[in-house]
């Protein structure tokens, strides 16, 4: 599917902003930063990054939400590397190369994820004034901790072991994937300066998105190849992993990312039609192919 | 040894405030945060916290450095499951007690690792006002990174494969060890609003203070007990570390911890004798038995 240009505008934004901020492979410590950019800039779609930008937008802001962007990608880049490790997913794939502890050692991995991650609070606290960089800062570790990406990740790991209740799935799912969602479109509006009720709109559009990502991230796994997604197809089912395919069955699942799609889309009423592009996200990302 | 009763007060400071900041293991998810507690709270010297709380001492602040105390341990405890895990170090004992991954399981050890690393931005954004905490994490992201602790961790899992010089030792020691302590240092004295020469001072100090304690602890590896150390003793010999007694002998190492102590002794020297305490943190450091 093609993409929307205002779409591939903001990737070619935020993928130079990364390339200038992740250190060059040529300084020291070569290894790390070579380990760090593999990661970081093999092909993605940036959905994070272009939700932060566009929630920016639609509150009347320009570039300014860009370094908080490249935070958002840094901290996701990271969570993909240690998702991957042997201890976790153990998957031999990721943005259609091999995972990076495949490529370069599970050391590296591991220091590459840790730097990664942290350089998404050097660059927060670098790029803004104080009051914005303070309230980014505990945005971002607000959607990491115990109720975001590692609270998500952790029952995700127990539930392999285990029946899960219907509501542990959505947990994980809230926490792993909605929180940075969440993340990303309120620190979009924070950098912008929106009002409150701006912010809690594009909250509960990017809660929607989040789980419609989720949903339909499931779906791809069983429904798609390995080549057209760029990590291994299936796996969630040979792991035994709880899915929303896997417990609702595949036309459930379907219908309810449209549930979604059309809850983010209520959410942004608010701004008429000024969000028309946030409405495109949702439908690109509940529609897409891979 | 018995410690001066001023550290015992630190220590006790700290660690109420660390038990305070982490999540109760009650809470969900249960299994994160006892991973979490578990290397956090374990047994120890506290040298970081302490020294940030006397470098705001010495720059005439009270209790105000509690919060970056504690956000430099989370950083600390971090690194030391990490350092532990099977694809670095594979270090059995930590603080006297099985390592993490070995008491809970690779997956949830890389967890706690990363939630530990994540409640430092965290604790930092909600203690202090936002030029402080802006300035702070600026100082934390820098102290972890690629010239800082995870550059040194870098250049040390290298350097175990090949020969490297002494430049390199050092090099390894500075960033390792040294940019934490520095930082260290560095956040007690802007917690406190010191003037950029006291901050100077500090770092000097701090440098000192690095190496000096980086020296120790490779000789106390090679003439203590595991028992004594609560780690297990004579791993660098046995995984062919780069060490400053392998590459310098016991004797001269033990004349360069010396050199290092006089040197931080020198640094403090504008604060005069409200630095006693920095001084005796200093002698403590280098004639430590664990």
């Amino acid at each position: 599917m093609k993409l929307p240009s205002f779409i591939a505008a903001d990737v070619a934004l935020v993928e130079r902003e990364l390339d200038r901020i992740v250190p060059p492979e040529a300084t020291r410590p070569v290894d790390l930063h070579r380990a760090m950019r593999y990661t970081l800039l093999a092909p993605s779609k940036r959905v994070r990054a272009v939700l932060v930008l566009q929630a920016a937008r639609v509150c009347g802001s320009d570039e300014r939400a860009l370094p908080a962007a490249a935070a958002v990608e840094l901290i996701h880049a990271s969570s993909l590397i240690l998702d991957d490790l042997p201890a976790l997913d153990n998957a031999p794939l990721r943005r259609g190369r091999p995972s990076n502890h495949v490529a370069h050692g599970e050391a590296m991995a591991l220091m590459a994820a840790f730097a990664l991650f942290n350089l998404a609070f050097g660059t927060i606290a670098r790029a803004y004034d104080a009051p914005t960089a303070q309230r980014l800062t505990g945005l971002m570790s607000d959607a990491v901790g115990s109720d975001g990406l590692i609270g998500g990740e952790v029952e995700d790991v127990l539930a392999a072991d285990r029946a899960v209740s219907f509501d542990t799935l959505e947990l994980i799912h809230r926490c792993k994937t909605g929180a940075l969602f969440v993340g990303a479109a309120t620190a979009g509006a924070v950098t912008a300066g929106a009002e409150p009720d701006q912010v809690s709109a594009l909250a509960a559009y990017a809660k929607n998105l989040g789980l419609a990502f989720q949903i339909v991230d499931d779906l791809l796994d069983v429904e798609q190849s390995s080549e057209a997604l760029g990590k291994t197809a299936g796996k969630d089912a040979a792991q035994q992993k709880i899915t929303f395919p896997a417990v609702y069955g595949l036309e459930a699942s379907h219908r309810m990312a449209e549930d979604e799609r059309a809850g983010a889309h209520a959410a942004l009423e608010i701004f008429g039609s000024r969000a028309d592009r946030l409405r495109d996200l949702a439908d690109l990302i509940v529609r897409r192919k891979a």
